[in-house]
């Protein structure tokens, strides 16, 4: 379908900056003009028009760090250290949950993530034939990278398991969907096992990459401050410096690891995350929450290291909220460094579109409103008291706007949500299934 | 007019903790009584009916600490440094602000308020007469401490003032309205002003103040880590140990005394403030936003402070949002104390209404959903994605909940709020005329 978005302010994450009364035309699944848009309602008489007025058009938010499936969770565990978190609250539930469960889960994820203007989430868990994360995100229309989260102790199942996400999934859904290895962390992946995935990651990309559409990583990296403790004690092997310098001497680091958390990091590790362009994302509020400390993110920027923004599971945020994670981003730094200009409105959009886009190497089709990029869009009504009055588009959008005033959202040229109704699926029915499906895990753990 | 609100989950914050399928009888003003659906439905047959199945009832949000009138300079000014912050934006623009600017600007904080279920709001500002913050909320039917701002440099008239809005406003509307002495803060008003207006405080309380409603004091205590060298630059005295304690070594300390901040503390301010019972009020998106520090949440709480929560100004905010105080509140003291069960969400969300009703000396009727107290109530619709599944009310108030939730609204028994619309005011008129503020000033500022 052809659609022209119109009348609307247009903060575009281009060098074309914000465009007052502008307009965005799309023919199919793409941008094919931005512009004014006076000019573009002459050029573009037959399109289907989406009236922008007193609304802000921003390119979909890109959630770089989740695990889908665990929306099953929120609330289940708060409160409580990590050990017991793990230990007695989510390991023991997860244990029960099976395809058909992780598929509600990514497909509630999916409802909240398209009502909360994130038009695309990289998300990490186990993945199960037939359904599956990737099936909800094909179903709920969101665009995503689907990893299989791999463990030392289940490889010959891991490996298998990442031929078919790679072989059913990578490019499909007209290319919404992408695929990624998942290393769960250098602790519950021993030295051998992390280089064997890098070998497959080659194959699997020789296999079924597509140009400019690698197989990326996705792991968890640095999170808490004992964790090169934790890989000594795993795997028995000596551990210099920090934990990604011992990845970087396994040789697994390039510019295709995106690297959820990296909290604790030596100097060495900084730079080493420079040179070898790893993908960090930042999760302020999971860090938070679980206590693993706050990062030096104002320290890795200045370094120019590659950073974009995650919620992580709605079991430790517990939301799939970018907007939140957006203002948190702009205010902790500021109240940590002792510095108000670190973080400006500006960089921290930025990081949740752009830098999103970059670190999934997806940059070349999506991250701003430009011209031959997919058509991944946010409409943000900014009628509405506490968006008034309006000096700056930016700041409103990253310290007052919430997820709640987006209301309508284009991902590869479709209409998944308008008026705030998604479009994709029956959204009263996926409740009823979460109800369900929390009901019988609740019952099977207790059964324990 | 009589009201039952039935079929509801009713958060009580009171020793009846939790009722499912539970209601709130409401004559007048007050509740009359709280119980069982099933029970009162049966008793109360001829009451207004609000059906509450799917929501939780909470008792209305109470905002300890705002400046209303400054939702005009929303997004005005951010990521700078606090001096540019005042010197070069918020005082050349709030120069020009006259009684009519500040009664849109409460007006509209009090819009914004409402419609994220906060019902009594402690605003401290310039008081004029005729138009106002006081009438603004009492337009808006928000309950609200309302105070007048004092400063050395305009002693005559702000005494003036005070008597002004203590005759005036003290008590009125219903009891909505109380009114309080506001010095600004230890470094803006000197020793012997500050004792002054302690003095008129007890003469205005004599006159004006009414059984279990004293008039209380307002100001901003400790907020940067510079404040006791500021005492000394400006009056040329001797500060031993901390602002706190230079203020008690005054005598102008006591539990009527609400304290904004209270970020940088010594231990014996910290043991003084507990002593004489003053009223903390954390603010940590302000505190972040314009890098005055993080405040020793944890340590203030295990020495039994009372503290509740505030948002601060719409300047460093940039929201009048008290869920989202809630979650930030929740999550910055995990991180920084590196402990995850300080600050659990029961906590948190006591800090947000019983406690905040404690720290304004409204607790006999405000701040719990009990017998006999005013019916101030939010009522939150739970059936949205965001907040499925649910294993427990209390952890999604606070971790999950938006203020986009709150779908009904009630203040001294009157429904200012029902599915989203306020009844009180014209919305759309107050955003016109918030525009035409704005760009008024904006003018007037640029011709300066």
């Amino acid at each position: 379908m052809n659609t022209l978005v119109e009348g609307g302010t247009i903060v575009t994450m281009s060098d074309r900056g914000v465009i007052q009364d502008g307009a965005i035309a799309i023919q199919e699944d793409r941008i094919i003009e931005v512009g004014k848009s006076s000019e573009l309602k002459r050029k573009y008489r037959g399109y289907a028009k989406i009236e922008a007025e007193g609304r802000v058009v921003i390119p979909g938010l890109i959630n770089t760090h989740h695990h889908a499936a665990m929306s099953l969770l929120r609330g289940y565990a708060d409160d409580v250290d990590l050990k017991t978190w793990l230990e007695k609250w989510v390991w023991p539930l997860e244990k029960h949950m099976d395809g058909r469960d992780i598929y509600v889960g990514a497909l509630l994820t999916a409802i909240e993530s398209i009502k909360g203007g994130t038009t695309t989430v990289n998300t990490m868990y186990h993945y199960s034939p037939e359904y599956n994360e990737a099936r909800a995100f094909a179903d709920a229309g969101l665009r995503g990278v689907i990893g299989h989260v791999c463990f030392s102790w289940r490889k010959e199942h891991d490996i298998q398991t990442l031929k078919k996400l790679a072989a059913t999934w990578h490019g499909k859904e007209g290319g919404r969907l992408r695929v990624s290895v998942d290393p769960h962390a250098p602790y519950t992946v021993d030295p051998e096992y992390m280089i064997q995935l890098k070998t497959l990651s080659k194959e699997l990309n020789q296999q079924y990459g597509l140009k400019d559409a690698p197989i990326i990583w996705h792991l968890h990296l640095a999170e808490t401050s004992d964790e090169t403790e934790k890989i000594k004690a795993a795997f028995n092997v000596p551990v210099k410096g920090g934990a990604v310098e011992y990845l970087d001497a396994l040789g697994v680091l390039s510019g295709n690891v995106v690297a959820a958390h990296c909290v604790h990091l030596t100097p060495r590790d900084i730079q080493i995350l420079k040179e070898r362009q790893v993908k960090v994302v930042h999760n302020p509020i999971s860090n938070l929450k679980l206590s693993a400390g706050i990062s030096p993110l104002p320290r890795l920027i200045e370094n120019k290291v590659q950073v974009s923004l995650g919620t992580d599971s709605s079991c430790s945020n517990n939301s799939s909220d970018m907007f939140e994670v957006m203002k948190i981003t702009a205010l902790l730094h500021k109240g940590v460094t002792g510095n108000p200009t670190v973080l400006p409105a500006e960089k921290v959009l930025q990081m949740a579109t752009l830098d999103g886009a970059k670190s999934l190497k997806w940059q070349n089709e999506i991250g701003s409103i430009e011209e031959g990029k997919k058509a991944d869009l946010a409409i943000v009504n900014f009628k509405k008291p506490h968006l008034r009055p309006l000096y700056n588009e930016v700041s409103h959008l990253v310290y007052s706007t919430k997820s709640s005033d987006v209301e309508t959202v284009i991902i590869n040229g479709e209409v998944v949500m308008e008026d705030r109704t998604v479009k994709t699926v029956n959204v009263d029915e996926v409740l009823e299934k979460v109800d369900k499906v929390k009901s019988d895990l609740l019952t099977r753990t207790q059964n324990d």
